[in-house]
């Protein structure tokens, strides 16, 4: 069955986020006041599994292997069936 | 007032997103297979502003002037009174 994976990824508390911290300085230089900017990446794809329980195990590895730093982010996963 | 303002950029529909297509053949190459893999960036921060729309005026202008593209990305934002 195919389902639908929406995976969270951020960074940990207290982590520096130079986009973030990038992204304020310009706002200011537009004069705009911006504070407590953070940033967050979302990553979506469609996977075949058995079962959702399966599915989220099988994201679980790819966060953990590739998609995210495990010392320096967070990360959420949603699992979804796609509805064929 | 405060508000907290999340901006969820995206890239339009038919835009090649390379980081979304090397997300998906670095999956595989792991031997995980997904399809459809799409990237969404979220920024959040708070500003100051004296009503809702005020604010969302104020976002729609950052979106405008920096945070976006307005020729490759979709942003959808959010307002939020935050909560002193």
């Amino acid at each position: 069955m195919k389902y639908h994976a929406q995976v969270e990824i951020s960074l940990k508390k207290g982590m520096l986020n130079p986009e973030a911290s990038t992204i304020q300085r310009a706002l200011a230089l537009l004069d705009y006041q911006v504070e407590d900017t953070a940033t967050i990446e979302i990553v979506k794809f469609t996977l075949e599994a058995e079962n959702p329980d399966v599915a989220r195990e099988e994201v679980v590895q790819m966060c953990e292997r590739l998609l995210c730093n495990p010392v320096i982010h967070d990360y959420q996963i949603q699992i979804e069936a796609a509805g064929d």
